[in-house]
């Protein structure tokens, strides 16, 4: 291989935007593509890749779940363009010649008993060898172009809203791992909870039929969006950069999960432990009202300010504290 | 990892097979996936990986080429249900860290390239870590359902026929590795038309242009076919037991490249080379007339038989000469 930059220095942000000149402008600016399609409907297109090691690992991740979580990862890409459901997914596999075909049986147990859950059928797929266990998924799902999704459908003045609570997933990981949190720190029905966020974790289409539930007559459908797959701090910042406008959220209403401690590890997690797959989305704030009362879980967390900028704190505009975000090849 | 049968020992087919139950029945049974559409054409996905070591290497493979291949392969497949052209596709890149930015950026120029030449778009995809390179891509089309191609439609007294050549991408391969054959066993040209065709395939769009260009009037549209990326018996096979009419092919119309010596290495190399990527199509014989016309370097090679089996020499009924086909997790 050439000398040079390596990826590693780059970082995965710095590569898609290097690579995004072989797309359309814009082309790579959401969570899924859009294809070129026809009558009301537009098919909408979203790739995901799991790497074990990296996403996923024998320590935190029975087979099981290593399918329902790719798939389900593919599933809340589709649902934060606004689609209600998915069509179908393709799976690529490639695994040592040394894996066993029950571990693998069993994964695609788990796609397959996501999608029973959320709909969609395994469409096609390939297997292959590598040195390393590695899925990729592609899951295609129905949109109606005039109720889009978007991040950058933001304006000024939007209520920032989320769909559920955020860090459970990332507890529920440290605590597989056995890293940082002690087990004895919380009570049994915490841990579980944190562990099936982790393992189990749903693609919110039930949130996307109650935006269309609630949308107050006299709105325009216009709502700016993304899942927090990458954690709720990055959600923001997506947010904020596609909008122009920049997120302020409210320190009192930090999305905790219900019987936690409001203190710097507790909101770490909240901001940065990841793979929720929550929607956060900015609504009018009329439509707020009625969405928050249609989707049990959903909360306002704070809204997007009259000028641009990073995250922070809705009371003395400060920044939000710092930490890492999950970064793919580091 | 449980222990038990290994994806080594069980092979990829064994292992599509048994995967198979997670799928609607006959879901994976083509080249590629339909999508349950709409109107007066269909969306038809394809997915293929491409592991480093396994698929290509930087002895024979430049990143160019590497992004190219992988495209091809692709857009293949969807020229094997009888797309015209593809819509788009969506790449999952997977990658060590240490990789140069520069062979990644040269990867998707070649994928480009390969797009630019066929048409579609990139539409989206993700980047990983991960200890080997991999790239798994999932590419989109257009068909009509009138007018599809399919390894299952061919009936007893079909004839066989092959867009082009097969070998020369094996060939091409092995003059890279210095494995078995030695350049100077071959004329400067056939070795640059070897390499091109190795590292340069072209998927076969236009096949399916002369398609409907030559169907005679009033036959109905029945073609049954698959294409060869893993080699013209491969090919064979798929098709005869799809159709469950076993191919007799012509001994004296082996699709041998121009200026080949029709010895037992070329023909194996024929047969099992490989990564050809041309169609491989069971047509009414007048129809196979008309499109050989339609379509220079394509060739009829023999017919389907009134029974079942593998497929077999025409004259002889004794089956081809042993081989080992391309398996995926040896």
């Amino acid at each position: 291989m050439p000398e040079g930059l390596t990826l590693a220095e780059l970082g995965e942000l710095g590569l898609l935007q290097r690579l995004s000149v072989h797309a359309p402008p814009g082309q790579w600016s959401d969570d899924a593509a859009l294809l070129p399609n026809s009558e009301h409907q537009q098919w909408v297109v979203s790739t995901d890749a799991l790497v074990q090691g990296v996403h996923f690992s024998e320590a935190t991740t029975p087979a099981w779940s290593t399918g329902w979580r790719a798939v389900a990862a593919n599933l809340s890409d589709l649902s934060a363009m606004g689609c209600h459901s998915c069509a179908g997914i393709t799976v690529a596999l490639a695994a040592p010649g040394s894996t066993s075909v029950l571990w693998v049986e069993e994964v695609y147990g788990g796609m397959n008993e996501l999608l029973q859950h959320h709909g969609g059928t395994l469409l096609g797929g390939d297997c292959t060898r590598a040195d390393q266990v590695m899925l990729s998924i592609t899951a295609i799902g129905l949109v109606d172009p005039d109720c889009l999704v978007r991040r950058s459908d933001g304006q000024a003045g939007d209520v920032l809203v989320v769909s559920g609570p955020h860090g459970l997933s990332g507890l529920g990981l440290q605590l597989l791992l056995s890293n940082k949190f002690k087990a004895e720190d919380f009570s049994e029905t915490m841990i579980q909870q944190a562990i099936t966020a982790h393992q189990r974790p749903q693609p919110r289409f039930d949130a996307i039929a109650a935006l269309h539930a609630s949308k107050p007559q006299g709105l325009p459908w216009r709502i700016g969006g993304t899942d927090s797959s990458d954690g709720l701090r990055r959600s923001l910042e997506l947010l904020g950069e596609a909008s122009g406008y920049r997120p302020e959220l409210d320190p009192a209403a930090l999305p905790l999960p219900a019987g936690w401690q409001n203190n710097n590890l507790m909101q770490s997690l909240c901001l940065d432990g990841g793979e929720d797959f929550e929607l956060v989305l900015t609504l009018d704030p009329a439509w707020a009202e009625t969405f928050i009362q249609a989707l049990p879980g959903a909360k306002i967390i704070g809204r997007l300010g009259e000028s641009s900028g990073p995250p922070c704190w809705a009371d003395s505009k400060n920044p939000l504290p710092e930490s890492r975000g999950f970064e793919h090849f580091n």
